[in-house]
C-alpha cells in the first residue's frame, strides 16, 4: 500500500506503520461489518458488538485497563487507560466514537455499506473514515509508536474515550464525562475525527462551530379553510412562516437577529490571509458530497472557508404546510412547521443566542397566529484551538513529519462534543485526523483514502513522542 | 317547518312549498344517504347511484325528458327539459351538481357524514347544502310553481344540468358542454351552488373569482447536503423558495408580479358603499368554518368582503421541504416544492396571468438552483354577473317575495364552472341560493337551515312566473 501522492518520511514510525498495513486493513474491515447505527434502536446491539469488538483489539494490543461503559444510559463507550513508564509524563486523551450514520443500499450506494472493499487505495464501506477508520489509525499509531521506541509503554500517558452515540448527538456524554471524571482526567484531549481541506495540502482543524436548533410552528384556524370563502381575508400560515424565514437574512445573507453578532469576533487579517492560501478547487468541493451541489452562496464579503469555518448560519433543514399531493388543493394550510439550525463561531454562547431567536421570533408573531417556538438542547458551544499551544504545535509537528509537507491550520464547520469535553475535563483540545472532503461522510459510498489513514497513524506515533520531548526538553 | 326567523310571503306558492316540506326532507335525506363522493374512485359507483336516484325523482315529478348522460370521460350527469306550453317562452338552464366533498367521521364529524338527521331547524349531513340540498330545493319550486299554476308545463321551458364532478373540479364540463350543446341550448342560466352574506340579510351572489394554479419546485444539490460541511455557503432551496414566497407581496399586502393588476376593474364607490352596508359579524365570520379561523388579515385599505369578493389573491396552499420528523437534522435540504392558487378578479385572463406568474418566478431563481415551474391547466376565469339584467332582476324580486326582504347584491371568493357554462353556451348566467357561511360546506358537520331552503324553492317557484312575465309584458 504506497502512496502515488504523500512521501514517505523514512522514519523507524514509517517502517512499523507500513509492515503492518495489510493487517491493519483485515481488522479494520472486519470492524466496518459491523452496522453500529446509533441512530436506529434496531441497531443498538450492533453498537454494543462494536464495542465489544473494540475492547478485545485493545486487550490484545495490551492495554493495562479497557473497560466498556454500560452503567449509564448512554450506549457502551469503551475506555481504555495504557500508564507511561514515566509517572510524570503527561497524560492524553483521545477522543472518537464507534457509531456509524445510518446507511442503506436504497439511499443511492453502489455497494453493501456494511461489506467493505478495497478499491486500488480506498477502503469503502460505512465507517471507513467516520470514524472507526480514525480509531483503527489511532490504535495502529500506538502500536508502531511501541514498535519505534521499543518501550513496553508509551512515551505519555494514553487514555481512550470511543463513545456509541456520537452520531446520533452524543446525547448522554455528559452524563458518562460526570459518571467518570476520575478515570477520564487528563492534561490534553487529541480528538479523532477531522479531516484536511485536500489531499494536496496536510491541514488540521483548529475550530468547529456551535450549534443551537430552533422550531417554530405556525397555527391558524383548527383545520384547513377553503381557499375560496377565506383565502386572501385571513392570514396564511405558510406565507408568513416563509416570510418569517426570509426576514432571518438581509440582501447581503447577513444574519438579521438583534445582537446574533455581538459574540462574533472577524478573522484577523493574518488568519484570512492563511486561509485564503489554501487551495480551494470550487467544482471538486461543490462534488465533493457526491451530491452534486451547484454553486457556492452565502454572505456577502467572505470566502466560502470562511463561510464555513469563521461565520455563524441561519439553516433552514424543513419547512413543511399544507397540501402536499398530486395536482392542487385549494386550502388556507391551518398550520406550518420550521425547523432550523444555527451554526455559531467564537464566543456565541447557546444560552445567550437561544433567547435572541426566541425574541426575533416573537416580535413578528402575525396577528391570527399561534406560534409555538422552542430551541431544544443546551445548544453546542463553538470550539476554536489555541494555535499557539504546546499540543496544536506538537500535532503539527507529527502530521508534517509523516505528510511530508507544512501542516497549516484550518477550521471545519460542523459541531461536535468538543467544547463539552475540554470543559469537563478541564484540558486544552486539539485534532488530529486526515478525512478529506470527498470522504463522503454521513453520505453513500463513504471511503477512506488507505495511504492517508497510514500517514496519520505514523503521525500519531509520532506525536506521542514529541509530546513527551516537548515535557522533558 | 316555521321559520323562526323568515316572515312568511303568504303567496300560493310558499303554501305548496309548505305543504311539500316534509316530503321533501324525506326525499333529500334519502339522497344524502348516497356518498357520491366524486374525488374518490372507491365511490365512483356512488356517483352513479346518486345520478340514477335523480333521475328516477326528475321522472316521477313529470318531466318529460330525462337522461343520465354516461357517453363522455365525465361521471354521470343527469339532463332533464320540461318545455313551456308556449313555444316563445324564454329557455331557463339550472346548473348544479350531485356529488359531494370527501366526508369522513376521522375528519371530525360529530355524526356519520352519510346519515342525515333534523336537529331542530337543521338538516345534517354531507351534501345537505352544497349542493344536494340546493337541486332538491329546485325540484321543490317546480313542483310548487305547477301546484300554484295548476297548468301542466312551467311558465318557461325548463332545462336542469346536474353534474357529478364539481367537487373535483369539474374536469370534464367543456366536453360535455360541446358534446350535448343542442340539448343545452338555452337563453339564460340559472347556477344554485352560492348563497347569502347571512340569514337576516338576504343577499344574491354577483361574482365568483377565477383561478390558476402554480407549482415551483427548486432543486439544489441531488441529495442533502450535511449542514456542518456545507452550511452557509451553498443555496438552501427551502430558504429560496421562502424567499420567492416573501416576494409575491408588498408590505401592504398587495401582489407585487407586474402587470398582475393591469385587468382589475376597482369596484365603484357605489358598490363599495353597498357592500360595506351589508352585516359584516367577524366573530360569526371566522367561526363560520367551524375551523376558528382567529383574525382578519390581507391587503391594505380593503374591507373582508372586498378582499374575498373584489380583489386577487396569491394563496399558497402547500410548502413542503427538507426534514419533518421529530427532533432535527442537520442538513442543507436538497429541494422543496410550493403550491400556490392564484384567484382572479373582473377581466383577469388565466391566459394572460399565467405568462405574468412564470416570468416573476423566473427572474428570481437563484444561482444554484434548478426550478421546475408549472401553471397547470387552462385556470377558470372569474366572472361578473350583470347587474341590470332582467336575470339577475327577476331572481332578486323572486327572492324578495320568499324572503320578506330586499335581496342585495353579493359576491363570493370561490371559483365554479360558470365562466364555462356562460361562454360555451352563450346565455347570461346568474345565481340563486341560500347556502350560509356557517353550513360548512366541504367542512366537517355540513348542514342546511331548512326553512331557508324552503323559502329558496318558493324563490324557485315565483322566478319561472316572473321571467315569463318579464318577457310577455
Amino acid at each position: 500500500m504506497t502512496s502515488t501522492v504523500e512521501p514517505l518520511s523514512g522514519t523507524v514510525e514509517q517502517a512499523e506503520v507500513a509492515s503492518r498495513a495489510d493487517a491493519f486493513v483485515a481488522e479494520l474491515s472486519e470492524w466496518l461489518r459491523i452496522p453500529s447505527i446509533s441512530a436506529d434502536p434496531g441497531h443498538h446491539a450492533d453498537v454494543t458488538r462494536s464495542a465489544e469488538w473494540l475492547a478485545a483489539t485493545l486487550r490484545r494490543d495490551g492495554w493495562p485497563t479497557v473497560e466498556v461503559w454500560s452503567d449509564t444510559a448512554a450506549l457502551p463507550a469503551v475506555y481504555a487507560h495504557w500508564p507511561a513508564a514515566d509517572p510524570t509524563a503527561p497524560t492524553v486523551l483521545v477522543y472518537g466514537h464507534h457509531d456509524v450514520q445510518p446507511a442503506d443500499l436504497a439511499d443511492g450506494w453502489s455497494f453493501a455499506p456494511f461489506e467493505p472493499q478495497v478499491v486500488g487505495e480506498e477502503l469503502r464501506g460505512r465507517g471507513a473514515s467516520d470514524d472507526k477508520g480514525h480509531i483503527a489509525m489511532v490504535l495502529l499509531g500506538v502500536r508502531a509508536h511501541l514498535a519505534a521506541t521499543g518501550a513496553t509503554a508509551p512515551a505519555v500517558s494514553l487514555k481512550l474515550l470511543v463513545e456509541g452515540e456520537e452520531e446520533s448527538g452524543s446525547a448522554h456524554l455528559a452524563e458518562l464525562l460526570t459518571a467518570h471524571g476520575d478515570a477520564l482526567a487528563c492534561d490534553e484531549i487529541v480528538v479523532t475525527d477531522t479531516g484536511m481541506v485536500d489531499r494536496e495540502t496536510p491541514t488540521v482543524c483548529c475550530g468547529m462551530r456551535g450549534l443551537v436548533d430552533l422550531e417554530v410552528v405556525y397555527r391558524g384556524a383548527a383545520v384547513d379553510l377553503h381557499s375560496g370563502q377565506f383565502g386572501g381575508a385571513v392570514p396564511n400560515p405558510v406565507t408568513e412562516l416563509a416570510r418569517l424565514v426570509a426576514a432571518f437574512h438581509d440582501d447581503a445573507g447577513h444574519i438579521a437577529v438583534p445582537g446574533f453578532y455581538d459574540d462574533v469576533r472577524e478573522p484577523t487579517a493574518e488568519e484570512r490571509a492563511a486561509w485564503a492560501a489554501l487551495p480551494f478547487d470550487e467544482p471538486a468541493w461543490l462534488a465533493g458530497s457526491a451530491a452534486g451541489a451547484m454553486a457556492t452562496a452565502g454572505e456577502a464579503g467572505w470566502s466560502t472557508y470562511e463561510r464555513l469555518w469563521a461565520r455563524p448560519t441561519a439553516e433552514v433543514n424543513g419547512l413543511h404546510g399544507g397540501y402536499a399531493g398530486p395536482g392542487h388543493k385549494t386550502i388556507v394550510p391551518h398550520s406550518a412547521t420550521l425547523k432550523m439550525t444555527f451554526r455559531l463561531v467564537d464566543a456565541q454562547d447557546p444560552a445567550r443566542i437561544k433567547p435572541l431567536l426566541e425574541r426575533f421570533v416573537a416580535d413578528r408573531i402575525p396577528a391570527g397566529i399561534d406560534a409555538d417556538v422552542s430551541t431544544g438542547g443546551p445548544g453546542v458551544p463553538p470550539l476554536i484551538c489555541d494555535l499557539d499551544s504546546p499540543l496544536v504545535a506538537s500535532i503539527r509537528e507529527a502530521m508534517g513529519i509523516a505528510l511530508g509537507a507544512e501542516v497549516l491550520p484550518a477550521r471545519e464547520g460542523g459541531s461536535g462534543p468538543e467544547a463539552l469535553l475540554t470543559t469537563a475535563l478541564d484540558a486544552p483540545l486539539a485534532f488530529l485526523g486526515v478525512m478529506l472532503p470527498a470522504d463522503r461522510i454521513h453520505a453513500p459510498d463513504e471511503r477512506a483514502v488507505l495511504p492517508l489513514l497510514l500517514r496519520g497513524a505514523e503521525s500519531v506515533a509520532h506525536l506521542w513522542r514529541l509530546l513527551a520531548e516537548r515535557v522533558t526538553s
